[in-house]
C-alpha cells in the first residue's frame, strides 16, 4: 500500500492525493488542526471528527517537555494517550527550540537550550528528536532542523540549509519505526538557490514527504508565494509536500493552487479563544458590542454545530463574561470553516474549477490575485 | 396537569415526585446544575443531557447585570438564548445581591447595590426581581428574599424571615406569568421557632413550591440537619421542596432523607475546573502527580464519557498543561456522578430500600449515620 497516491494533477500545480496511514487515509490537500498538547485547545476528539479533522499534528517539543515522551510511551502512544484514532503528524522540535526555548547553545550535533515552562536544561538533537517522536508514535514525524529567523543574511541560512541536510540524514538513519513515515524539512528562507540546494539535498536521501519550513515566519506574503513557486518544483511528484505553520484562508488557496498538499496552523483555533470568526466574507471580532442583540448565527449558511444552534448575541455575551463555552464554539466554527474551505478545494481540483474559485475568492476579498511565478 | 405530582413517600421523609413545567417533566428528588451566567460552565446543552440534566438553574443577579434581561428577552427568553430546551429554574438575585455585591444599602422595599464587575449603581425589589425573571422566562422562579449571613443574631435573622415574608407576597402579586411557578423561600437561619414562622407565612400565601434558603452557608452540617427535621414538617406534602446550594453527596442524600425534592450547587463543576474529581469513594485531586503514569479511569465502573475515553494520566497532563479540555472532562464527571446518584437515590425510595443505602453511605466514608430528629 502506498504512502502517497498522487490522483489528479490539476490546474496550475494544484493536486487531488490521498496519505494513508496506520491511522486511517488523508484526502490532500488537507489542513491539520493543531494539538500542542496532546489536546486541540477546547475540543473532544468526538468534536473534530464531527467537523471532518482527517489528521491534527502535535507538538513534540511541548510533549517532550511536558508530559514527558515516557508519559506518553506508557500510555500505548498519543493515540491512545489523547484518544484520537486517526492519523496524528508531530513536528520535530525545532521550530520551537528556536522559537520558544531560552538560552539556546546550537553547534553541529544539537542544540541545548533551557525550558520554557521552569528554565530546565535540555537538549535535543536528530537522534533524540526521532526517538522522541518514536516514543509518541505519530503516523508522520519531521527531521529536527534549523530554522533561521526571518530576516536572516544569505550566510545564516546557507548554514542552517547545511546543518538540516546534515541532521536529516542522521534523523533518517536512526528513525526504526516502519509505521511512520518520516518527512524532511526543506529550509533555504526566501533565497531561491537555497531553498534548490535543500529540495535536491533532501529528496537525495528519498523521504517518503517533504516539509517546506521556514515560510510565514513574518515575511511579506507575495514573498512566500514567489518562494512557493521556486521551491515547489524540486520536489518529487510522487510525494506530499506539506507547507508548514500556515492556515488562513488565503494562505491556504495560494499554497494548494502552488502544488501544496498539507497544512497545519494554531490560527484558527486561538483567534477564536480570543473571540474571532473566521468566515468567507472576512473575519468577525464576535465579542463586540455590535453584536449585542444579533440573532443571526456566527456566519449565516454555515452548517457547524456552533452556527446551527447559536446567535452571535449569546456568543458574545459567552466571551464577555469569561465563558469558556464561548472559546469552544468559536473553535469548532473555526476549524469547520478551514475544513470545508478544504473540501471545496479539493472538489474544485476534481472539476476543474479552482481557478475560477481562486480568483472569485479574491475579487470577494476585494484584492487583486496575486501574481504566480510559473 | 398538575405542577407537581407526589408519587410515593418513601422511608423516614423522602419521597418521589414529578414536576411538569413547559420544558418537559422532572422526575425528583432532583440535583440541578448551575448555569450562573447562561451557561453551565464549559458545556454545552447537549452534554447535559447526555449525563441526565433534567432542569439546570441560572441566576437571576448575574444575568440582569449582564448581559441584562432585555438582551435575553430579545432572544426569545433564557431557553433560546442558551439553546436550552428543557426546564430552567432561576433564583431571585437575592442571595448574590448579599454575598457578591458591593455597597449594599437595604430597606423595606428592596436593595440597593453596585455591581461587583463595574461598580455601577443596582436596585432590586421584589418587583424588579419578579419582571427581570419573567423577561428571563424560566419555569420555575424564585421570590426575592433577604439572606442574612451565618452567624447572624436571631434579632437579625427574624428582622429578615418579616422582610422575606412581606417580598414574597410583593412578588407574588407582581407576578403575571401562568408559566412561571413561583416558590416561596423560608428563611429563618439555624432558629426553629422562626423556620416555623417563616414556613407558616409562606405556606398561607400558597405558593406552588418552596425553597429553603440561608443554609449550606458555613453552619456545621449536623445544625443544617436539624434545620431540615424542623423545617420540612411546616412544607405541605403536596408541594416541591427545595433546599438552595446545595451539591455534595452527602448533603443530597440527608437532604432527600429528611424530605427535599430539589438541590443545586455550583460544587461539582467548580472543584471540577480545580482538578477535583467526586467519586463514590471521595475526592481524587486528578492533578496530583500520584496520576502521571495512572492508566485508570478517574473512577472506575464509572459510564460517563471522561471515564469510559480517558485515563487520570491523560486528563492529569492537560491540568498541568493548563488545557481547557480538563475542565470540561472532569465537569462531565462531576455532575454524571450527581446525576447518577440522585437516579440511584429515586431507585431506592421505589424499592424503599434508602435506609439500607443510606447506611452503606455512610459506612463507606468511615463516618457515622447523622442523627435523624424525627
Amino acid at each position: 500500500m502506498k504512502f502517497f497516491e498522487l490522483k489528479k494533477k490539476g490546474e496550475n500545480r494544484a493536486r487531488l492525493g490521498v496519505i494513508r496511514t496506520p491511522h486511517g487515509e488523508i484526502q490532500t490537500p488537507v489542513f491539520m488542526p493543531v494539538g500542542t498538547q496532546a489536546s486541540v485547545k477546547t475540543m473532544t476528539p468526538e468534536e473534530l471528527k464531527e467537523i471532518g479533522t482527517q489528521i491534527i499534528l502535535s507538538n513534540t517539543y511541548h510533549l517532550y517537555l511536558r508530559p514527558g515522551a515516557d508519559i506518553v510511551a506508557n500510555a500505548g502512544g498519543l493515540h491512545s494517550f489523547m484518544n484520537w484514532d486517526r492519523a496524528i503528524l508531530t513536528d520535530s522540535g525545532g521550530f520551537q527550540v528556536f522559537s520558544l526555548a531560552k538560552l539556546r547553545e546550537i553547534d553541529d550535533d544539537g542544540v541545548s537550550f533551557r525550558s520554557h515552562l521552569d528554565g530546565s536544561k535540555h537538549r535535543l538533537s536528530p537522534e533524540i528528536s526521532i526517538g522522541v517522536q518514536e516514543k509518541l508514535g505519530a503516523d508522520i514525524i519531521m527531521s529536527f532542523d534549523e530554522c533561521p529567523p526571518y530576516p536572516a543574511s544569505k550566510e545564516e541560512v546557507r548554514a542552517a540549509v547545511n546543518r538540516t541536510s546534515k541532521w536529516a540524514e542522521r534523523g533518517k538513519k536512526f528513525h526504526s519505526r516502519k509505521d511512520q513515515a518520516l518527512f524532511g524539512i526543506v529550509q533555504g528562507g526566501v533565497f531561491g538557490d537555497l531553498r534548490e540546494q535543500s529540495a535536491k539535498d533532501l529528496v537525495s536521501m528519498d523521504f517518503p514527504g517533504y516539509s517546506i519550513g521556514g515560510l510565514s515566519v513574518g515575511e511579506p506574503a507575495d514573498l512566500m508565494y514567489e518562494t512557493l513557486d521556486y521551491t515547489v518544483p524540486h520536489l518529487p511528484e510522487d510525494k506530499p509536500r506539506y507547507l508548514m505553520g500556515v492556515g488562513t484562508l488565503d494562505y491556504l488557496l495560494e499554497g494548494v493552487f502552488r502544488g501544496v498538499d498539507m497544512f497545519d496552523c494554531v490560527f484558527p483555533t486561538r483567534v477564536a479563544r480570543k473571540g474571532t470568526a473566521i468566515t468567507r466574507e472576512g473575519k468577525i471580532v464576535v465579542r463586540n458590542a455590535t453584536y449585542a442583540s444579533d440573532l443571526r448565527p456566527v456566519e449565516e449558511g454555515c452548517t457547524c454545530y456552533t452556527c446551527q444552534n447559536y446567535t452571535r448575541s449569546y456568543i458574545r455575551h459567552l466571551f464577555k463574561a469569561g465563558e469558556i463555552l464561548a472559546l469552544r464554539l468559536l473553535s469548532i466554527h473555526n476549524l469547520h470553516v478551514l475544513h470545508t474551505f478544504m473540501a471545496e478545494i479539493r472538489e474544485h481540483i476534481k472539476n476543474n474549477t479552482l481557478t475560477d474559485f481562486r480568483e472569485e475568492f479574491w475579487e470577494r476579498q476585494g484584492l487583486p490575485v496575486p501574481e504566480y511565478k510559473s
